[in-house]
């Protein structure tokens, strides 16, 4: 399993990743799911993915065109015009990929090889954008109405996002709320782990405002898992108490 | 889809379950999940039911012998000597249930059946226990490491119960802490919906301590819904802020 969350704020974008694989709990490994690629002054864009790692692995050696001697590769998404195109070729390249390996693997290769892909950036005199891909290729672009995207295992994380979330809230406390997220992720879901990788793209910045791998030993991390626990307890306790008399 | 969480305390167990059940989210209905049996100053019974509701139902009816004329029924869960009987007794009702319809369906009716179910109760001279059954039959009992089972959605309200539940905490806490738990899941998932069942079983009581029915109309309910949104942006803030600087 996997935990990435897109998040869109009127100041700009929000990534983070967590970096655990597995094959079994018996079998796991750290590998980036957080890719990024800039063109300073002119764009910035960022992938986050879930799901089988080497169909994931593959359609980034397809962007960055790796099938090609170093001098000869163009990343195609360093040329893509906008956003939109961005999102079609990852797209594009993700059903096929998938497409590819289910079919040489013929009824028993079905649904072994799936993926999902978040697509974050900003080409210059566009608006950020941010678009979940699904593994058939099409996709959906966040609005303010549904304004952050999450894939990999979504359900424990939700509710604190869902409350906690305003698009006018600071860089920081989306990183603060992410955290949160990401803590209560990791300690009901041993499939999703430690480090985190966290991406900051700031409108109109054209390259990373802040970028950085969170380990389990980031004192930071530490004092929010440590202490949301207790934080938890001090807003149950405020609520008004239940009472048996009706 | 379904939520039902069975809670064990010193003092006693706490239940609470929703009642929505859907075939496709256009076609949603209202149905009890929870039921409960008492034989005053001896035992005290509780089922709790997520899966497919022909299913459950049908267990239900044969614990309870409806396939006779009311005078000749014997409700077998309440002559059963210990509480592993009784769990033993669901389990064979729910996994033979599910074996004969899948059967007749053949192939395609593989997995269309299936239902989970929580046993808790408590026969004189015993302690109060808490067991959850899987589909085929087989169950596994609470103890203090893993205090509570979750059946159907289970995991958005997972991390509150993890961090707010303490054995020792009064029925009044518990009875909050699950209902800021459902109302967690309320706002995530369709397919769990209002009213709630609730049912506190006190440790040598043999009879209900509170069984009552949540209506969204409850303004203990409402007061928790609307207050814990605010609770937790306030538990949010009260962490240390995030820095960019190093």
């Amino acid at each position: 399993m996997t935990y990435c969350v897109g998040m869109m704020l009127d100041r700009g974008l929000v990534l983070m990743s967590d970096t655990r694989t597995n094959s079994g709990v018996d079998n796991i490994s750290v590998f980036r799911k957080m890719y990024h690629w800039q063109v300073p002054g002119e764009r910035m864009i960022a992938i986050m993915t879930a799901g089988n790692l080497a169909t994931t692995q593959h359609v980034i050696s397809q962007l960055e065109e790796r099938t090609k001697a170093p001098a000869d590769r163009h990343n195609c998404l360093l040329e893509a015009p906008t956003m939109f195109q961005v999102a079609s070729l990852v797209g594009k390249l993700l059903a096929e990929t998938i497409h590819e390996r289910e079919h040489f693997n013929g009824e028993e290769g079905q649904g072994r090889f799936t993926a999902s892909i978040i697509v974050a950036g900003q080409i210059k005199g566009m608006e950020p954008r941010l678009f979940m891909i699904y593994p058939e290729g099409n996709f959906i672009e966040a609005s303010y109405d549904t304004p952050f995207f999450q894939i990999g295992e979504t359900k424990y994380g939700r509710p604190i996002i869902l409350r906690g979330y305003d698009r006018t809230m600071s860089f920081e406390d989306a990183v603060k709320l992410l955290m949160v997220s990401f803590d209560s992720t990791l300690k009901a879901n041993l499939s999703v782990g430690l480090p985190l990788d966290l991406l900051v793209i700031e409108k109109d910045r054209f390259e990373p405002l802040h970028a950085r791998r969170i380990t389990a030993a980031d004192p930071y991390f530490q004092q929010i898992s440590s202490g949301w626990g207790e934080a938890l307890k001090r807003a149950f306790y405020s609520l008004p108490d239940y009472s048996f008399e009706e």
